[in-house]
């Protein structure tokens, strides 16, 4: 409290023009943001290789990507190393940077303050949390707690977690309030939903990220699917970038992530309730989800997504990121990178070393494409880079791949 | 198409002033919205005792409403006997009233164009279309069939049923498809999820009304939970009514209904998964759904709505119906109306014969009410009229109930 009122009368002295907020999580970003309103210049430093942890790292970037559009700088693997100043900071010193700050806004985590539990000798976690069961008891029969001082259960890995969300809290303090009053109710843990207000940008997330569900050892395939968020016809709709993580041996979905200005909170809920179902991507696909198109496309996009997603459990379709798209170039790798958009698509923006073939075009001139060379087809978001790999495969071509979520996920430089 | 550019038409050549729409259902709303922001006088002429008859009536009254404060004349329990005009029609006459009518648009629902398939001996089912099984099929195993001209599974009765939405049609044709091919599909049926927008307003459903509930035999308790879509200190906040239809036995969710300006398919969507789940009303209200204050309370409305579906299954409140206690007003029974909002909400509506104790002073000025009577409580919501019920049963008084959505939901006439 009394750092937001200091952070306030900062604002109204004018004294805060230049400001460091060190941490990108979500405390940093929503603070990065209201700051941007107040017209500071704000500069987030990040320790790790991206923000937003929460996310997998090309949804982190163009998370980046939009809040640097909005003048934002953001500094990843930076650690800061001190700050200096005389009588109030003037620089934040990084390992490879001197920053001007007026104001610096620490951002770096919450630390649950058990003392007293410690004293009172109940049993802490991993996570340095109060340790409860599924009614918020602690390891002493008298004992409740809730909120951010307790760990959670992870409802996908059934392990224990450390997530301290408002929406959480309350459902805890309801928990154990029925349990203390002879009610039983069990807390079945979380799944980790967060949604945040980045700029005109949502980012949302639940269930494990790639990187997560790797690290728990699933198998898994993902998908990424741009679209717009309603019919393509109405005036609000808006792009929506949905991300979903699939286990490759049960079908069931691990967890989704979205971005965009378009709708996403709807559609990560629908996430959460397919996770805490465990249902396959399969049952999401045939969902009976509203439609009308001021609200959805008629095949929603979380809709979309899970039949993408069918299309690679089942083989139709063999997907590769942009990102060891960019590593073969790197490593130049001989293969064709195929666009199959418009020529006045590729006029205004071009990836390098790309092969024009418009999809309209493609069965005519199929044969100025090497059959021993690997095929990478793209588009703006990849359905008609997967039509082209599906007439590639009925023609006889037999590596080809396509690159997940088009030019949309391209995060490196994009040619005129 | 013939229909719509004729409409474009008249309305180009400003020939349609005054317009009927005969029939309140999607279609006709759909239509009058459209109208009417093309400066039309509108009336709906609808037979049944209600407009929307997919929704409830207590929520169809509230869209009735907000069509009416838009200028839309909405008849129902009227039957359209002739037209009447010169050339073109002039006036639509019904069993109660005489229209003025420059355009009329008849929109009473759609039937299956079966006669190919009846020709081709392909079985017709009770709703007059074409029966298939899930993967499309028809009883013609050479043939299948998708889209308006097909009868669906209810996935909540298990029943035959007809429902004609774009979504469904889109999953259809991918169902048939994947099988026609070889790849094994199968369509699960619908939810009868449902959005439209009416002008501010959204209204959606999922699942069963209560009334088709009652009808299908199920025992049902049902909630109406109004309140701000989101944390209610944002600006864009929004208000929500939401309804839920709850097998009594199993605790499962059966259906849900939602209107207002706020936030309606978001939590249709979350219905419609906890239909598909069959989950009941314990688990939707320990979800992780993502909550930041820009896309909804903390406990999301929802949640907030199985609770209530919670205490009033566990009997800690005993609900009423608007209609019931306006029918008990009617017949003079003698119970308190109590009113437990504050002065300031009293003087500007007031329900009549309503006696008014605000929460705050309700436990000093107790030994106002008698104990022999019963007493009925409700607030703006009947969130205070809970809590007034709870302290009136631990005060000893036997007979309390609540009244469901509180001034919210009272259709009848409101005073000053």
């Amino acid at each position: 409290m009394q750092d937001a009122e200091g952070i306030k009368r900062l604002l109204a002295e004018d004294q805060a023009k230049d400001v460091v907020i060190i941490g990108g999580g979500l405390i940093g970003v929503e603070v990065t943001e209201a700051l941007v309103s107040k017209g500071c210049r704000v500069t987030i430093v990040e320790k790790l290789p991206q923000i937003f942890g929460m996310l997998d790292w090309e949804m982190a970037r163009l998370v980046t990507q939009h809040m640097e559009a909005k003048g934002v700088k953001v500094l990843t693997d930076h650690t800061v190393v001190k700050f200096e100043g005389e009588g109030a900071v003037e620089k934040v010193v990084t390992d490879k940077e001197t920053l001007a700050a007026d104001m610096v806004v620490m951002a770096i985590g919450v630390r649950p303050a058990v003392g007293l539990a410690k004293d009172a000798g109940l049993a802490i976690g991993d996570f340095r949390a109060l340790v409860v069961d599924g009614t918020m008891k602690t390891s002493d029969d008298n004992i409740y707690a809730v909120g951010d001082c307790v760990e959670s259960k992870d409802r996908i890995t059934g392990k224990a977690c450390y997530m301290t969300m408002g929406s959480t809290a309350n459902k805890h303090g309801r928990v154990a309030a029925n349990n203390i009053c002879g009610r039983k109710d069990i807390f079945p843990g979380v799944l980790g939903s967060t949604v945040c207000k980045v700029f005109d940008f949502t980012v949302g997330r639940t269930g494990l990220t790639e990187a997560a569900a790797k690290q728990e050892g699933y198998d898994v395939e993902v998908v990424l699917a741009p679209g717009p968020d309603r019919a393509h016809f109405m005036e609000n709709a808006k792009p929506l970038l949905l991300k979903l993580v699939v286990d490759k041996k049960t079908r069931k979905l691990l967890g989704a992530q979205a971005t965009g200005p378009g709708d996403v909170d709807k559609r990560i809920d629908v996430a959460a309730m397919t996770l805490a179902a465990k249902m396959t991507v399969d049952d999401l696909a045939n969902m009976d989800l509203c439609y009308a198109p001021p609200y959805s496309p008629a095949m929603d996009n979380i809709i979309t997504a899970a039949n993408v997603a069918r299309n690679k459990l089942d083989g139709y379709i063999e997907g590769i990121s942009a990102k060891e798209v960019h590593e073969m170039k790197e490593a130049k790798k001989d293969f064709v990178f195929l666009d199959v958009r418009s020529q006045a698509e590729s006029d205004e923006v071009r990836l390098s070393n790309s092969t024009l073939i418009p999809l309209g075009a493609l069965r005519l001139r199929i044969d100025e494409l090497p059959k021993n060379k690997e095929i990478i087809a793209f588009c703006k978001i990849s359905l008609r880079g997967y039509e082209a790999a599906l007439i590639l495969k009925a023609a006889g071509f037999k590596k080809v791949r396509v690159m997940d979520g088009g030019v949309v996920m391209w995060p490196y430089r994009k040619e005129k």
